[in-house]
């Protein structure tokens, strides 16, 4: 039995609507994809998720997993038996290229496949996560016989990835890295370091494991420039693709954690005894390349992480809410007790889930789909506007996102009251789990510097100010529509205008000190005021589709929900402006020493 | 060891420029006090939690506690050892009625020891939190008889004490509650009923645990109108003081929880066998006026667990913020890795943590200092004045600071990095036991909707505007004086206007839906707002203490946390205000069933 009951429709009208699912599929390479196979397909993976996957959440939270003095990780039974599953279904292979065992969809179908494999057990979903990673790196930056070996394994799950990047001293200065890397006289590459914080570093979920590590090879100059990728298999792969011997690769321990409890956190031993077989992937010295490769398509996962926990969350808290009876709500008769539900200020908190949820929802779909157009777009314009959209969107979903599922998830908590401080009610599992999500694939704060200093700058500006436009024509849009909808034109104009002041602040020569001090509360303004966006844009096309097909109460509750959003959380991105532009001097005015007395 | 630093300078400094130390000690029933002696007493007190309680802070919540099959409830030795201590030393005693073992100082010293307790162990300060509850109900409700037996052990903390509020149907509404209070031919009571979500509701660190029990005596009318008080011991007592037999209390299990391992939540079972023996405290059917005497006094003490576990989280990221180095830090020089306080995101994280922390702890020391007016007024006017005051500022305290307790610990946590997320560092016990304190001694939603119905109307409105118009003149005196403090006072005038604007709406005969829907946007904006106020006044009060002292870079320090919180956190109070105006129809104009839809 499972409490998740995936948000098909949500996803296909996000599907539809926003990542453009049927324009998507008529570009060179996807001429085999067909929308209402997708939608079919989802149905299909929405009841696999839910069946299969989310009944293994709190036996997995609970029992968690377990390093063993020989260096192998045990997972919950469950687990592994619904990991084969998966496999077998092929829910793995989605996006893969079909030269090698992939279907050849969309990443933005995968992404609605990974968004409910999220919610049903996020511990359990971030292993196919690092696997996609990993197929993304091999993909993009590895040999024809690389891919022959790996690819198609990676592509249906039966051999699990890992991103081995994380040392002691290296963590987001991946630079500092010290793991090492040298050719034997036959030309083979062996790699030697420790490695922590590999998710799904160990486990018998799958296979084999395999792992991509980076290292400095011999002489390579200092920091990020010379670092480069390897691959590293737990187990070899001998010349007829069977497995064969063990490779120097061991877990030597896995962290305590607040959450994601059945998702083995490993400390990596890489080469102690003689050195791990490795190959390079890429160039030597070209591994961050390699590594944003993987980071970026990572990343965007995680910002689903942050969706995903609060639409689970979501639905546990409204079923609650439902049900639990407390206190007469005003208007109901006298000496009953109504649900919760019936009391705004818990009806105000299922409204700030759902409205984020899907405010999430889109951006991180339509990131995806600008990946989809980069990827296969008809000329190189299109594939540079798809690049640089998803380049712009990918901090925004990653941070805001995640950031939102700490606090989506801590809603659904609240709304439990006393039973959401007690695990058995399963509410508090999802808000440990979201805490992970701002810290790793590159820490909030680092994202929000990336948005401003790398992503800004694009085209000279252009790709933020076009997506500025866009905002400003979904307003006008909204002005001149001639119902309800117009009242949100002026929220919507004025958290634009807003958010065009500090961009521009922060495009105009600012002081580098200065704009990295106003990064994360620009980055909080962006996701509110985008927010705002796909919501109202949602609005207008429902409108739209209502006016076609008559009375449909889904759509006028999209239309509601922009609504109570325009009015009620959009006004929040004005509160964080004035830090955006504040400079860094208020926050070193305190000598260093004076913060602790 | 400890890595607990007691912040006994900003303490002082609140107690005596915000709390009124000297002003109160002048009061009749403080003859005895002199604020030199309690500024002494507090270094003595900052020693023992440092010293003694802090350590026991990770041993409780890796351990926890243990219910066993005979009802009784195991705590870490240590704990149990270090509560002795407690005792032992008086600080429980502090504020009691001299005539009953206490010390009859003002409530806002022991608020500064209670502060420095939770920030020691959050969950071993909630058994004389509790017990500070219980003596209070007894003070003013009990008979002479009940005090002279029960106020002196509790005032020492020889006994403990319990709030037994909550049923399985009765949380928020108290008045559901189903539990029931008879007489017996002797005229003595006995109670019957099931209790849960009992805070140290069973354990052994003290000798004996004095239950304050709501119960419905016979024929009582229905609702919180017919709600008695009762004082169920769990050991009675003999005539000459020593314990004797065991009442018929017993602790049936308790909750597995997120936080706050190492106090024991417990259902407790009273009087499943013949009933509980039980004294009447107060008269039949005044329980809901004795309970909001223990709950007023809890609450505040929750609002301290905010701001207890702000501080040491925010110490607990400054030392790792000192330590730990990644990556170059602007200015540093080349090859170098910079500590990360040195990144200006970091150091937003710590400015944000450590100006929240100072203008919660001048909020709270406020509204207590206020109930010591309340208590030891020169005349009624002032006792009305101290009455309200610490009314209005109650909910404020509770909700907000709780709120905040769970954003800065989370800020704790990432400061940290992938460290925050692993136990071992400790970050994330904070952030877990955090999340208790928005829910209990009444949800921060009840607490909203107390501020906004009962609390704003006070003396029809004069309360709330007179502190309204004390945050005005504070920003007369900025934009009056003639150094850096001036910039503040447009901010801080801007947020009080605003904060007028809001409160003026729903003093105004708005319809009550639409006031609770505004209710918790309201406070929050309410709670910046004065933690603003307060740290402009206290840099006012800075730099006229730097003007007479020379130079003293703490007065400094407190000058600039002020100014950062001017300009970079208050402006988030207007982007709460139009959720606060925005009424009720919004929050439900999605229909209920289509909110799973």
């Amino acid at each position: 039995m499972s409490n998740y009951r995936p948000p098909l429709r949500d996803i296909r009208f996000v599907l539809e609507h926003i990542g453009g699912l049927e324009g998507l599929s008529a570009l060179p390479g996807f001429e085999h994809v067909e929308a209402d196979d997708v939608y079919g397909a989802l149905d299909e993976a929405g009841r696999f998720f839910s069946e299969v996957v989310a009944p293994t959440n709190r036996i997995g939270d609970e029992n968690g997993i377990t390093w063993n003095a020989d260096g192998s990780v045990t997972v919950p039974d469950e687990m592994t038996a619904a990991y084969r599953q998966y496999v077998d279904a092929g829910w793995g292979a989605v996006k893969g290229d079909m030269e090698y065992g992939g279907h050849g969809f969309p990443a933005v179908m995968a992404t609605a496949i990974q968004e409910m494999l999220t919610s049903a057990n996020m511990a359990f979903s971030l292993c196919p996560m690092l696997t996609s990673s990993a197929v993304e790196a091999l993909e993009h930056h590895g040999s024809d016989e690389l891919k022959a070996v790996y690819l198609e394994k990676l592509n249906t799950g039966e051999w699990a990835g890992t991103m081995a990047l994380t040392e002691p001293e290296a963590g987001s200065d991946v630079g500092a890295l010290r793991a090492k890397a040298w050719q034997e006289d036959d030309g083979s590459w062996r790699v030697q370091g420790t490695k922590i914080f590999i998710t799904w570093g160990e486990h018998e979920m799958a296979e084999n494991i395999i792992h991509f590590v980076l290292a400095r090879a011999p002489e390579a100059p200092p920091g990020t420039k010379g670092i480069s990728l390897f691959l590293v298999p737990k187990y070899l792969v001998n010349d007829d693709g069977s497995l064969g011997e063990r490779n120097d690769v061991e877990c030597v321990g896995v962290e305590h954690k607040v959450g994601i409890h059945a998702s083995p956190t490993a400390v990596m031993a890489y080469g102690e005894q003689q050195g791990s077989i490795a190959y390079l992937v890429g160039d030597v010295n070209a591994g961050m390349r390699c590594m944003f490769t993987m980071m970026n398509d990572a990343r965007l996962h995680v910002g689903l992480e942050g969706l995903g926990l609060s639409e689970r969350a979501y639905q546990l808290a409204l079923g609650y809410a439902l049900e639990r009876k407390q206190g007469r709500a005003i208007g109901a008769p006298k000496g009953h007790a109504s649900p919760i539900i019936e009391h705004p200020d818990v009806r105000r908190m299922l409204m700030t889930m759902k409205a984020n949820v899907e405010a999430m929802r889109s951006l991180i779909f339509d990131a995806v789909a600008a990946g989809d157009l980069r990827n296969h777009g008809e000329d190189e314009r299109a594939r540079i506007l798809g690049s640089n959209r998803m380049a712009l969107l990918t901090p925004v979903a990653k941070a805001w996102a995640t950031d939102l599922g700490v606090e989506m998830t801590s809603l659904g908590v609240q709304i439990h009251g006393g039973m959401g401080f007690v695990e058995e009610a399963g509410a508090a599992q999802h808000w440990r789990d979201s805490r992970i999500a701002p810290i790793y694939e590159g820490t909030n704060g680092i994202q929000a510097i990336d948005l401003v200093l790398r992503k800004l700058p694009l085209d000279e500006g252009r790709v933020v100010t076009g997506y500025l436009d866009e905002m400003d024509e979904t307003a006008t849009q909204l002005a001149e529509s001639t119902d309800g909808l117009s009242a949100m034109a002026g929220p919507l104009r004025e958290a634009v205008g807003g958010l065009r002041a500090t961009t521009e602040w922060l495009l105009d020569g600012t002081d580098p000190s200065d704009a990295l001090a106003g990064a994360t509360p620009y980055l909080r303004q962006f996701g509110v005021v985008a927010g705002g966006y796909y919501l109202a844009k949602s609005a207008l096309i429902a409108k739209r589709l209502l006016a076609e097909d008559g009375d449909d109460s889904w759509l006028q509750a999209k239309i509601d929900t922009a609504v109570f959003y325009a009015h009620q959380i959009l006004p929040q991105a004005a509160g964080a402006a004035p830090a955006v532009t504040a400079g860094a001097d208020q926050l070193f005015a305190v000598d260093t020493e004076m913060l602790g007395q």
